[in-house]
Protein backbone atom coordinates (compact mmCIF):
# COMPACT_ATOMS: atom_id res chain seq x y z
CA UNK A 1 0.00 0.00 0.00
CA UNK A 2 0.72 3.84 -0.16
CA UNK A 3 0.87 5.10 3.23
CA UNK A 4 1.20 8.92 4.33
CA UNK A 5 2.42 9.25 7.83
CA UNK A 6 1.13 12.42 9.62
CA UNK A 7 3.07 12.28 12.72
CA UNK A 8 6.80 12.08 13.90
CA UNK A 9 6.41 10.47 17.44
CA UNK A 10 6.87 7.41 19.09
CA UNK A 11 4.21 5.84 17.48
CA UNK A 12 4.31 7.38 13.94
CA UNK A 13 8.09 5.96 13.95
CA UNK A 14 7.20 3.01 14.90
CA UNK A 15 4.65 2.22 12.69
CA UNK A 16 6.34 3.67 9.96
CA UNK A 17 9.62 1.62 10.24
CA UNK A 18 7.29 -1.63 10.32
CA UNK A 19 5.33 -0.69 7.58
CA UNK A 20 8.57 0.18 5.41
CA UNK A 21 9.99 -3.08 6.58
CA UNK A 22 6.49 -4.98 5.01
CA UNK A 23 7.25 -3.93 1.87
CA UNK A 24 4.45 -0.86 1.99
CA UNK A 25 5.62 2.39 0.15
CA UNK A 26 5.69 5.01 2.96
CA UNK A 27 4.92 7.91 0.30
CA UNK A 28 5.08 11.18 2.87
CA UNK A 29 5.87 11.93 6.73
CA UNK A 30 3.97 15.21 7.88
CA UNK A 31 5.09 17.06 10.85
CA UNK A 32 4.37 20.30 11.90
CA UNK A 33 8.27 20.12 12.89
CA UNK A 34 10.31 20.25 9.72
CA UNK A 35 13.43 18.54 10.98
CA UNK A 36 11.35 16.09 12.60
CA UNK A 37 9.21 15.39 9.73
CA UNK A 38 13.03 15.01 7.45
CA UNK A 39 14.08 12.65 10.29
CA UNK A 40 11.83 10.20 10.11
CA UNK A 41 11.35 10.67 6.26
CA UNK A 42 14.78 9.64 5.73
CA UNK A 43 14.25 6.24 7.93
CA UNK A 44 11.54 5.64 5.60
CA UNK A 45 12.50 6.57 2.09
CA UNK A 46 9.84 8.78 1.96
CA UNK A 47 9.54 12.85 1.67
CA UNK A 48 8.87 15.26 4.57
CA UNK A 49 6.73 17.64 4.91
CA UNK A 50 5.45 20.63 7.02
CA UNK A 51 2.30 22.36 5.81
CA UNK A 52 -1.15 19.78 5.37
CA UNK A 53 -1.47 21.40 1.73
CA UNK A 54 1.56 19.79 0.40
CA UNK A 55 -0.04 16.47 0.69
CA UNK A 56 0.55 13.85 -2.10
CA UNK A 57 -3.17 12.52 -3.27
CA UNK A 58 -1.33 9.34 -4.90
CA UNK A 59 -1.09 7.48 -1.72
CA UNK A 60 -3.81 5.11 -0.46
CA UNK A 61 -4.21 5.54 3.68
CA UNK A 62 -3.62 8.55 5.51
CA UNK A 63 -1.98 7.18 9.37
CA UNK A 64 -2.56 10.21 11.74
CA UNK A 65 -0.33 9.15 14.45
CA UNK A 66 -0.80 12.90 16.74
CA UNK A 67 -1.77 13.99 19.93
CA UNK A 68 -5.28 12.87 20.90
CA UNK A 69 -6.79 16.86 20.70
CA UNK A 70 -4.99 17.08 17.12
CA UNK A 71 -6.69 14.46 15.45
CA UNK A 72 -10.33 16.06 14.70
CA UNK A 73 -8.70 18.97 13.30
CA UNK A 74 -6.17 17.48 11.01
CA UNK A 75 -8.65 14.85 10.30
CA UNK A 76 -10.90 17.97 8.84
CA UNK A 77 -8.25 19.53 6.86
CA UNK A 78 -7.35 15.04 5.23
CA UNK A 79 -10.78 14.57 4.66
CA UNK A 80 -10.98 17.07 1.42
CA UNK A 81 -8.84 14.30 -0.08
CA UNK A 82 -11.37 11.58 0.18
CA UNK A 83 -8.79 8.87 0.76
CA UNK A 84 -8.73 5.70 4.01
CA UNK A 85 -7.79 7.30 6.97
CA UNK A 86 -7.20 5.93 10.87
CA UNK A 87 -6.25 7.37 13.84
CA UNK A 88 -3.67 5.13 15.88
CA UNK A 89 -5.38 6.71 19.35
CA UNK A 90 -6.59 4.40 22.50
CA UNK A 91 -8.13 7.17 24.31
CA UNK A 92 -10.14 8.77 20.70
CA UNK A 93 -13.08 7.50 19.32
CA UNK A 94 -13.60 6.67 15.78
CA UNK A 95 -15.83 9.05 15.62
CA UNK A 96 -13.52 11.61 15.32
CA UNK A 97 -12.51 10.51 12.06
CA UNK A 98 -16.06 9.54 11.20
CA UNK A 99 -17.46 12.72 11.76
CA UNK A 100 -15.62 13.83 8.81
CA UNK A 101 -15.57 10.86 6.41
CA UNK A 102 -16.93 7.49 6.15
CA UNK A 103 -13.53 6.02 4.82
CA UNK A 104 -12.38 6.15 8.26
CA UNK A 105 -10.82 3.53 10.68
CA UNK A 106 -8.49 2.81 13.77
CA UNK A 107 -5.03 1.48 13.96
CA UNK A 108 -4.26 1.03 17.71
CA UNK A 109 -1.13 -0.37 18.08
CA UNK A 110 -1.08 -1.44 21.90
CA UNK A 111 2.77 -1.37 22.90
CA UNK A 112 4.56 1.46 24.74
CA UNK A 113 6.81 3.00 22.56
CA UNK A 114 10.55 4.35 23.20
CA UNK A 115 12.23 6.43 19.78
CA UNK A 116 15.33 4.53 20.59
CA UNK A 117 14.03 1.07 21.43
CA UNK A 118 13.56 -1.35 18.85
CA UNK A 119 11.06 -3.78 18.82
CA UNK A 120 9.14 -6.56 17.16
CA UNK A 121 6.13 -5.30 16.07
CA UNK A 122 5.00 -9.30 15.16
CA UNK A 123 4.04 -9.66 18.19
CA UNK A 124 2.52 -6.33 19.07
CA UNK A 125 -1.14 -6.25 19.59
CA UNK A 126 -3.11 -4.05 16.83
CA UNK A 127 -6.95 -3.40 17.53
CA UNK A 128 -8.80 -2.71 14.62
CA UNK A 129 -12.17 -0.33 14.31
CA UNK A 130 -13.40 1.09 11.12
CA UNK A 131 -16.54 3.03 9.72
CA UNK A 132 -17.62 -0.21 7.13
CA UNK A 133 -17.24 -3.75 7.35
CA UNK A 134 -15.24 -2.97 4.26
CA UNK A 135 -12.47 -0.77 5.93
CA UNK A 136 -12.30 -3.19 8.66
CA UNK A 137 -11.49 -6.42 5.93
CA UNK A 138 -9.11 -3.68 4.41
CA UNK A 139 -7.35 -2.73 7.97
CA UNK A 140 -7.10 -5.81 9.11
CA UNK A 141 -5.54 -7.60 6.08
CA UNK A 142 -2.99 -4.79 6.31
CA UNK A 143 -2.35 -4.89 10.43
CA UNK A 144 -1.67 -8.85 9.39
CA UNK A 145 1.25 -7.46 7.24
CA UNK A 146 2.94 -6.86 10.29
CA UNK A 147 1.46 -7.94 13.15
CA UNK A 148 0.55 -11.60 14.48
CA UNK A 149 -1.58 -10.24 16.75
CA UNK A 150 -4.70 -8.43 15.43
CA UNK A 151 -7.91 -7.84 16.89
CA UNK A 152 -11.10 -6.12 16.13
CA UNK A 153 -11.73 -3.63 19.35
CA UNK A 154 -14.68 -1.02 19.17
CA UNK A 155 -14.52 2.22 20.69
CA UNK A 156 -15.87 1.56 24.03
CA UNK A 157 -13.34 -1.35 24.21
CA UNK A 158 -10.48 0.74 22.85
CA UNK A 159 -11.15 3.18 26.11
CA UNK A 160 -11.57 0.60 28.63
CA UNK A 161 -8.14 -1.20 26.84
CA UNK A 162 -6.08 2.05 27.07
CA UNK A 163 -7.24 2.27 30.58
CA UNK A 164 -6.02 -1.68 31.15
CA UNK A 165 -2.76 -0.30 29.78
CA UNK A 166 -2.21 2.91 32.12
CA UNK A 167 -2.73 0.18 34.88
CA UNK A 168 -0.66 -2.68 33.63
CA UNK A 169 2.16 -0.16 32.11
CA UNK A 170 2.72 3.53 32.83
CA UNK A 171 2.13 2.87 36.39
CA UNK A 172 4.30 -0.38 37.24
CA UNK A 173 6.82 2.00 35.50
CA UNK A 174 6.25 4.33 37.87
CA UNK A 175 6.78 1.80 40.84
CA UNK A 176 9.92 0.79 39.12
CA UNK A 177 10.72 4.40 39.55
CA UNK A 178 9.74 4.41 43.65
CA UNK A 179 11.76 1.62 44.02
CA UNK A 180 15.11 2.86 41.78
CA UNK A 181 15.13 6.37 43.89
CA UNK A 182 14.63 4.24 47.18
CA UNK A 183 17.63 1.75 46.52
CA UNK A 184 19.49 5.37 45.23
CA UNK A 185 19.06 7.88 48.77
CA UNK A 186 20.25 4.05 50.28
CA UNK A 187 23.28 3.86 47.61
CA UNK A 188 21.92 0.46 46.33
CA UNK A 189 22.25 -0.85 42.74
CA UNK A 190 19.31 -0.43 40.91
CA UNK A 191 20.54 -3.64 39.63
CA UNK A 192 19.33 -5.48 42.28
CA UNK A 193 16.10 -5.58 42.11
CA UNK A 194 16.13 -5.64 37.91
CA UNK A 195 15.79 -9.41 37.89
CA UNK A 196 13.12 -9.52 40.12
CA UNK A 197 11.28 -6.63 38.04
CA UNK A 198 11.82 -9.40 34.57
CA UNK A 199 10.68 -12.29 36.33
CA UNK A 200 7.19 -10.43 38.06
CA UNK A 201 6.27 -9.33 34.59
CA UNK A 202 7.19 -12.62 33.14
CA UNK A 203 5.23 -14.87 35.63
CA UNK A 204 2.29 -13.07 34.03
CA UNK A 205 2.59 -13.77 30.72
CA UNK A 206 1.28 -17.33 31.70
CA UNK A 207 -0.57 -16.80 35.12
CA UNK A 208 -3.23 -14.73 36.24
CA UNK A 209 -1.58 -12.12 38.49
CA UNK A 210 -4.19 -12.85 41.65
CA UNK A 211 -2.78 -16.42 41.47
CA UNK A 212 1.01 -15.55 41.59
CA UNK A 213 0.46 -12.55 44.14
CA UNK A 214 3.39 -12.26 46.99
CA UNK A 215 4.44 -10.48 49.42
CA UNK A 216 3.62 -9.20 52.82
CA UNK A 217 0.15 -7.82 52.32
CA UNK A 218 -0.83 -11.50 50.16
CA UNK A 219 0.67 -12.89 53.58
CA UNK A 220 -1.28 -10.21 55.87
CA UNK A 221 2.01 -9.66 57.29
CA UNK A 222 1.70 -6.95 59.44
CA UNK A 223 4.90 -6.27 61.37
CA UNK A 224 6.37 -5.99 58.12
CA UNK A 225 4.04 -3.41 56.31
CA UNK A 226 4.26 -1.37 59.69
CA UNK A 227 8.16 -1.47 59.35
CA UNK A 228 7.55 -0.45 55.74
CA UNK A 229 5.51 2.87 56.94
CA UNK A 230 7.93 3.82 59.23
CA UNK A 231 10.90 3.71 56.37
CA UNK A 232 8.75 5.87 54.63
CA UNK A 233 7.89 8.22 57.21
CA UNK A 234 9.36 11.55 55.32
CA UNK A 235 7.33 10.05 52.32
CA UNK A 236 3.90 10.68 53.20
CA UNK A 237 2.53 10.65 49.50
CA UNK A 238 4.57 6.88 49.28
CA UNK A 239 2.70 5.79 52.94
CA UNK A 240 -0.40 6.58 50.98
CA UNK A 241 0.49 4.52 48.07
CA UNK A 242 2.16 1.66 49.78
CA UNK A 243 -1.52 1.35 52.35
CA UNK A 244 -3.91 1.86 49.06
CA UNK A 245 -1.87 -1.19 47.55
CA UNK A 246 -1.72 -3.13 50.18
CA UNK A 247 -5.24 -2.72 51.12
CA UNK A 248 -6.02 -3.55 47.23
CA UNK A 249 -4.07 -6.95 47.48
CA UNK A 250 -5.94 -7.55 50.33
CA UNK A 251 -8.86 -7.44 48.62
CA UNK A 252 -7.98 -9.15 45.53
CA UNK A 253 -6.45 -12.31 47.84
CA UNK A 254 -10.17 -12.42 49.56
CA UNK A 255 -12.18 -12.44 46.38
CA UNK A 256 -9.89 -15.57 45.19
CA UNK A 257 -9.23 -17.23 48.30
CA UNK A 258 -11.82 -15.88 51.29
CA UNK A 259 -10.74 -14.67 54.43
CA UNK A 260 -7.85 -15.65 56.25
CA UNK B 1 29.02 -28.25 51.88
CA UNK B 2 26.45 -30.24 54.10
CA UNK B 3 23.29 -28.44 54.24
CA UNK B 4 20.15 -28.60 56.32
CA UNK B 5 16.62 -26.93 55.12
CA UNK B 6 14.90 -25.82 57.66
CA UNK B 7 11.34 -24.78 55.92
CA UNK B 8 9.53 -26.31 53.42
CA UNK B 9 7.94 -22.78 51.23
CA UNK B 10 8.92 -21.00 48.40
CA UNK B 11 12.17 -19.99 48.95
CA UNK B 12 12.75 -23.37 50.81
CA UNK B 13 12.07 -25.03 47.57
CA UNK B 14 14.09 -22.98 45.50
CA UNK B 15 16.88 -22.43 47.59
CA UNK B 16 16.92 -26.75 48.44
CA UNK B 17 16.51 -27.42 44.79
CA UNK B 18 19.54 -24.68 43.87
CA UNK B 19 22.00 -26.28 46.34
CA UNK B 20 21.68 -29.39 45.39
CA UNK B 21 22.12 -28.67 42.19
CA UNK B 22 25.34 -26.96 42.53
CA UNK B 23 26.55 -30.18 44.02
CA UNK B 24 25.61 -29.65 48.11
CA UNK B 25 24.51 -32.30 50.03
CA UNK B 26 20.84 -31.45 51.51
CA UNK B 27 20.73 -33.59 54.67
CA UNK B 28 17.63 -33.08 55.99
CA UNK B 29 14.18 -31.09 55.02
CA UNK B 30 12.47 -29.80 58.43
CA UNK B 31 8.76 -28.56 58.42
CA UNK B 32 6.27 -28.43 61.00
CA UNK B 33 4.07 -30.21 58.66
CA UNK B 34 5.00 -33.69 57.93
CA UNK B 35 3.60 -33.94 54.42
CA UNK B 36 5.30 -30.42 52.99
CA UNK B 37 8.80 -31.73 54.77
CA UNK B 38 8.63 -35.24 52.73
CA UNK B 39 7.59 -33.70 49.64
CA UNK B 40 10.37 -31.52 49.35
CA UNK B 41 13.22 -33.47 50.80
CA UNK B 42 12.14 -36.52 48.33
CA UNK B 43 12.71 -33.85 45.79
CA UNK B 44 16.31 -32.82 47.05
CA UNK B 45 17.41 -36.37 47.99
CA UNK B 46 17.42 -35.88 52.27
CA UNK B 47 15.67 -37.20 55.14
CA UNK B 48 12.25 -35.12 56.26
CA UNK B 49 11.42 -34.60 59.81
CA UNK B 50 8.76 -32.65 61.76
CA UNK B 51 10.46 -32.60 64.86
CA UNK B 52 13.14 -29.86 65.76
CA UNK B 53 14.48 -32.71 67.89
CA UNK B 54 15.44 -35.08 65.19
CA UNK B 55 18.04 -32.63 64.05
CA UNK B 56 21.38 -34.71 62.23
CA UNK B 57 23.92 -33.11 63.84
CA UNK B 58 26.31 -33.93 60.92
CA UNK B 59 25.95 -30.25 59.20
CA UNK B 60 27.49 -27.47 58.13
CA UNK B 61 24.27 -25.09 57.56
CA UNK B 62 20.84 -24.24 58.58
CA UNK B 63 18.95 -22.41 56.25
CA UNK B 64 15.99 -21.31 58.14
CA UNK B 65 13.36 -20.34 55.18
CA UNK B 66 10.12 -19.99 57.26
CA UNK B 67 7.89 -17.11 58.32
CA UNK B 68 9.78 -14.11 59.28
CA UNK B 69 8.29 -13.98 63.18
CA UNK B 70 9.03 -18.11 63.59
CA UNK B 71 12.71 -17.00 62.77
CA UNK B 72 13.42 -16.05 66.26
CA UNK B 73 11.98 -18.78 68.13
CA UNK B 74 13.20 -21.38 66.04
CA UNK B 75 17.05 -19.90 66.06
CA UNK B 76 17.19 -20.30 69.27
CA UNK B 77 16.10 -23.94 69.40
CA UNK B 78 18.69 -24.72 66.65
CA UNK B 79 21.86 -22.62 68.97
CA UNK B 80 22.32 -25.71 71.01
CA UNK B 81 23.75 -27.38 67.86
CA UNK B 82 26.69 -24.58 67.25
CA UNK B 83 26.53 -24.83 64.00
CA UNK B 84 26.54 -22.06 61.20
CA UNK B 85 22.96 -20.53 60.54
CA UNK B 86 21.34 -18.15 58.24
CA UNK B 87 18.07 -17.04 57.81
CA UNK B 88 16.43 -15.76 53.93
CA UNK B 89 14.70 -12.74 54.90
CA UNK B 90 14.69 -9.77 53.46
CA UNK B 91 12.57 -7.63 56.45
CA UNK B 92 14.52 -9.36 59.36
CA UNK B 93 17.52 -7.90 60.94
CA UNK B 94 20.69 -10.40 61.32
CA UNK B 95 20.10 -10.07 65.08
CA UNK B 96 17.27 -12.29 65.04
CA UNK B 97 19.90 -14.88 64.83
CA UNK B 98 23.01 -13.48 66.37
CA UNK B 99 20.94 -12.81 69.60
CA UNK B 100 21.53 -16.50 69.89
CA UNK B 101 24.81 -17.17 68.07
CA UNK B 102 27.71 -15.59 66.59
CA UNK B 103 27.79 -18.45 64.03
CA UNK B 104 24.83 -16.73 62.05
CA UNK B 105 24.05 -15.20 58.68
CA UNK B 106 22.08 -13.97 56.24
CA UNK B 107 21.23 -15.21 52.81
CA UNK B 108 18.28 -13.09 51.28
CA UNK B 109 17.94 -14.26 47.81
CA UNK B 110 15.70 -11.52 45.66
CA UNK B 111 13.20 -12.85 43.62
CA UNK B 112 9.73 -14.13 44.09
CA UNK B 113 9.53 -17.43 43.72
CA UNK B 114 6.65 -19.47 43.05
CA UNK B 115 7.00 -23.37 43.48
CA UNK B 116 5.20 -24.24 40.19
CA UNK B 117 7.62 -22.13 38.60
CA UNK B 118 11.14 -22.88 37.44
CA UNK B 119 13.81 -20.27 37.95
CA UNK B 120 17.43 -20.15 36.62
CA UNK B 121 18.91 -19.70 40.11
CA UNK B 122 22.08 -18.13 38.14
CA UNK B 123 20.82 -14.85 37.75
CA UNK B 124 18.79 -14.50 41.63
CA UNK B 125 20.90 -11.65 43.62
CA UNK B 126 21.47 -13.13 46.51
CA UNK B 127 22.10 -10.82 49.45
CA UNK B 128 24.92 -11.67 51.98
CA UNK B 129 25.09 -10.77 55.75
CA UNK B 130 26.92 -12.32 58.47
CA UNK B 131 27.90 -11.91 62.17
CA UNK B 132 32.01 -11.74 61.21
CA UNK B 133 33.83 -11.49 58.10
CA UNK B 134 35.15 -15.04 58.25
CA UNK B 135 31.08 -16.41 57.89
CA UNK B 136 30.54 -13.50 55.45
CA UNK B 137 33.85 -14.78 53.11
CA UNK B 138 32.14 -18.43 53.90
CA UNK B 139 28.59 -17.58 52.43
CA UNK B 140 29.38 -15.57 49.52
CA UNK B 141 31.93 -18.87 48.56
CA UNK B 142 28.46 -20.71 49.06
CA UNK B 143 26.28 -18.17 47.14
CA UNK B 144 28.59 -18.02 44.29
CA UNK B 145 28.19 -21.66 43.63
CA UNK B 146 24.25 -20.80 43.06
CA UNK B 147 24.07 -17.49 41.53
CA UNK B 148 26.38 -14.95 39.79
CA UNK B 149 25.21 -11.77 41.54
CA UNK B 150 26.56 -11.98 44.93
CA UNK B 151 25.91 -8.92 47.14
CA UNK B 152 26.89 -7.62 50.68
CA UNK B 153 24.36 -6.13 51.84
CA UNK B 154 23.93 -4.72 55.64
CA UNK B 155 20.21 -5.42 57.41
CA UNK B 156 19.28 -1.58 57.35
CA UNK B 157 20.17 -2.08 53.65
CA UNK B 158 18.27 -4.89 53.30
CA UNK B 159 15.02 -3.65 55.21
CA UNK B 160 15.30 -1.25 52.15
CA UNK B 161 15.51 -3.69 49.14
CA UNK B 162 12.63 -5.64 50.74
CA UNK B 163 10.59 -2.41 50.38
CA UNK B 164 12.08 -1.37 47.15
CA UNK B 165 11.07 -5.03 46.16
CA UNK B 166 7.17 -4.60 47.48
CA UNK B 167 7.03 -1.61 44.77
CA UNK B 168 8.79 -2.92 42.07
CA UNK B 169 7.04 -6.87 41.90
CA UNK B 170 4.47 -6.98 44.74
CA UNK B 171 2.70 -3.76 43.46
CA UNK B 172 2.74 -4.37 40.39
CA UNK B 173 1.63 -7.63 39.77
CA UNK B 174 -1.16 -5.96 41.69
CA UNK B 175 -1.81 -3.23 39.15
CA UNK B 176 -1.51 -6.12 36.26
CA UNK B 177 -4.37 -7.76 38.02
CA UNK B 178 -6.69 -4.74 38.21
CA UNK B 179 -6.15 -4.21 34.46
CA UNK B 180 -6.81 -8.10 34.02
CA UNK B 181 -10.44 -7.35 36.12
CA UNK B 182 -11.06 -4.49 33.99
CA UNK B 183 -10.49 -5.94 30.40
CA UNK B 184 -12.48 -9.02 32.09
CA UNK B 185 -15.05 -6.83 33.02
CA UNK B 186 -15.47 -5.93 29.26
CA UNK B 187 -14.78 -9.41 27.66
CA UNK B 188 -11.04 -8.57 26.98
CA UNK B 189 -8.74 -11.00 26.34
CA UNK B 190 -5.80 -10.26 29.14
CA UNK B 191 -3.56 -11.33 26.68
CA UNK B 192 -3.90 -8.29 24.53
CA UNK B 193 -2.04 -6.48 27.14
CA UNK B 194 0.72 -9.06 27.91
CA UNK B 195 2.55 -8.28 25.49
CA UNK B 196 2.54 -4.54 26.96
CA UNK B 197 3.43 -6.10 30.74
CA UNK B 198 6.77 -7.81 29.17
CA UNK B 199 8.03 -4.85 27.23
CA UNK B 200 7.44 -1.82 30.01
CA UNK B 201 9.66 -4.75 32.25
CA UNK B 202 12.16 -5.20 29.47
CA UNK B 203 12.67 -1.60 29.10
CA UNK B 204 13.62 -0.83 32.55
CA UNK B 205 16.29 -3.60 32.45
CA UNK B 206 18.43 -1.11 30.75
CA UNK B 207 16.73 2.20 31.15
CA UNK B 208 15.93 4.17 33.87
CA UNK B 209 12.14 3.83 34.83
CA UNK B 210 11.94 8.20 34.90
CA UNK B 211 13.34 8.47 31.23
CA UNK B 212 10.86 6.49 29.52
CA UNK B 213 7.98 6.79 31.62
CA UNK B 214 5.02 6.76 28.78
CA UNK B 215 1.21 7.66 29.09
CA UNK B 216 -1.71 10.66 29.82
CA UNK B 217 0.19 11.54 32.92
CA UNK B 218 4.03 12.43 31.86
CA UNK B 219 1.60 13.52 28.67
CA UNK B 220 -0.49 16.07 30.92
CA UNK B 221 -3.26 14.80 29.18
CA UNK B 222 -5.91 15.81 31.61
CA UNK B 223 -8.88 15.10 28.72
CA UNK B 224 -7.75 10.97 29.14
CA UNK B 225 -7.00 11.22 32.48
CA UNK B 226 -10.34 12.33 33.61
CA UNK B 227 -12.28 10.20 31.04
CA UNK B 228 -10.18 7.30 32.73
CA UNK B 229 -11.54 8.91 35.93
CA UNK B 230 -14.85 8.58 35.00
CA UNK B 231 -14.97 5.10 33.67
CA UNK B 232 -13.67 4.09 37.06
CA UNK B 233 -16.72 5.88 38.56
CA UNK B 234 -17.66 2.44 40.07
CA UNK B 235 -14.90 1.81 41.41
CA UNK B 236 -13.92 4.46 44.00
CA UNK B 237 -10.65 2.66 45.46
CA UNK B 238 -9.27 2.57 41.99
CA UNK B 239 -10.35 5.94 41.35
CA UNK B 240 -8.03 6.88 43.94
CA UNK B 241 -5.64 4.59 43.09
CA UNK B 242 -5.52 5.80 39.64
CA UNK B 243 -5.39 9.53 40.91
CA UNK B 244 -2.32 9.22 43.70
CA UNK B 245 -0.49 7.38 40.92
CA UNK B 246 -0.76 9.49 38.06
CA UNK B 247 0.55 12.28 40.38
CA UNK B 248 3.36 10.66 41.85
CA UNK B 249 3.80 10.35 37.98
CA UNK B 250 3.66 14.13 37.37
CA UNK B 251 5.52 14.96 39.89
CA UNK B 252 8.35 12.53 39.36
CA UNK B 253 8.71 13.98 35.94
CA UNK B 254 9.17 17.69 37.03
CA UNK B 255 11.60 16.35 39.11
CA UNK B 256 13.33 15.31 36.35
CA UNK B 257 12.30 17.62 33.53
CA UNK B 258 11.09 21.16 35.06
CA UNK B 259 7.49 21.85 34.67
CA UNK B 260 5.99 22.08 31.36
Amino acid sequence: MRITIIGSGNVATHLAAAFKNAGHRIVQVYSRDAQNAALLAYHVKADPISDLTQIDTETDLFVIAIKDDAIGPVAEQLAVYDKLMVHTSGATHLFALQAYSERSGVFYPLQTFSKTREIDFRNVPLCIEAATEDIARKLAELAQTISNNVYCVDSTQRKILHLAAVFACNFPNYLYNVAQQLLAQHQLDFNLIRPLISETAAKAQTSLPASVQTGPAVRRDETTMNDHLTLLENHPDLQQLYSLLSQGIIKMDIDLHGDK
